[in-house]
């Protein structure tokens, strides 16, 4: 068994020791979703002060509103009722690092750069001249305050979601723990 | 202002007061990833014993390997060295009380049921005979083992996924807060 895998087995183990909360029910109680990014840095158990039970925690890679998040806001809202949803990026992201283009170069290619480590992958993605990459699009991110804004008006203009539930537009600031409102973002997401 | 909106802003206030993790780096310290569900009675930083800097978290409604998953998996390893992935379902989940048939009825009808209400969609969706929900695959559940198993393998078989990398398949228990280990799907997510 991994180290890691063993470690959290462990914790768990502890955590379910001291269990209390078998008899939450299934929808948020305070009813809202977060859309966040999977960052390691963020908890947003802790930043937005949610205990188990309190509401929906999305998280994908730069906290984007993609087709993958919408299905999950849909699902939040439509069948287990949630009124509120916030969408919060944060600094020093990840995905302001790199482009879709670096991304493909760096899937086609064995070359070894500053993190990155090309050994192991699949035998159509290894060497020069892989396109694998090119089929995702990887939803960098330019500049947060823009990245936010735009996911939070995909998210109100999209057929399948409610007008009368307000988005919330935030940046989490890895240096302070601070939420940093994007007035455009919220104002955008504003009902009505 | 509303009153969750308030809420999570004072939350907020009091844990950037105490914040004392400005430096940890961009890169998860523990390199491991971790795919779960949104569900709100889920708090994977306490069922897996995670500090902030530790792990990548990525969530959406099932806890399912989604083309998006898959695009922020390839990133936490590629661009930020996480070298073992966790794919955690867990009981009584909402994806199991749904169908896709079931959620395009709902969302072309304005009929509300138990737990649904119907009204505030936009034109599109209001009103018997809306299709727009036929479009998104919502990726429902219907065993859980299965799922887990099922996730595992399209991850493990993805092309942009690197064949050393090992991937554990859990179900998290939300009577007991334990995570159940599902044999078929940890032997499918083995290396090599």
């Amino acid at each position: 068994m991994s180290k890691v895998l063993n470690e959290v087995l462990l914790a768990n183990r502890e955590y379910a020791s001291g269990f209390d909360k078998a008899d939450l029910p299934m929808p948020p109680g305070r009813q809202f979703a977060i859309l966040t990014c999977m960052d390691a840095r963020l908890d947003p158990a802790k930043y937005a002060g949610l205990a188990e039970g309190d509401a929906h925690v999305i998280r994908n890679a730069g906290g984007r509103a993609s087709d993958d998040a919408i299905r999950s806001l849909v699902i939040s809202y439509k069948l287990l009722g949630t009124r509120e949803w916030f969408v919060i990026h944060h600094t020093d992201c990840g995905m302001e690092t790199f482009t879709n283009e670096i991304m493909t170069d760096l899937l086609g290619s064995s070359l070894k750069t500053a993190s990155v480590d090309a050994s192991g992958w699949h035998d159509c993605c290894e060497g020069p001249g892989s396109t694998e990459g090119k089929y995702i699009n990887w939803l960098t991110i330019k500049d947060q305050a823009e990245s936010v804004l735009e996911d939070v008006v995909r998210i109100k203009s999209h057929a399948l979601v409610p007008t009368d539930i307000p988005v919330y537009g935030y940046i989490y600031d890895v240096k302070s723990g601070s939420l940093i409102e994007v007035p455009a973002a919220t104002e955008a997401g504003k009902v009505g």
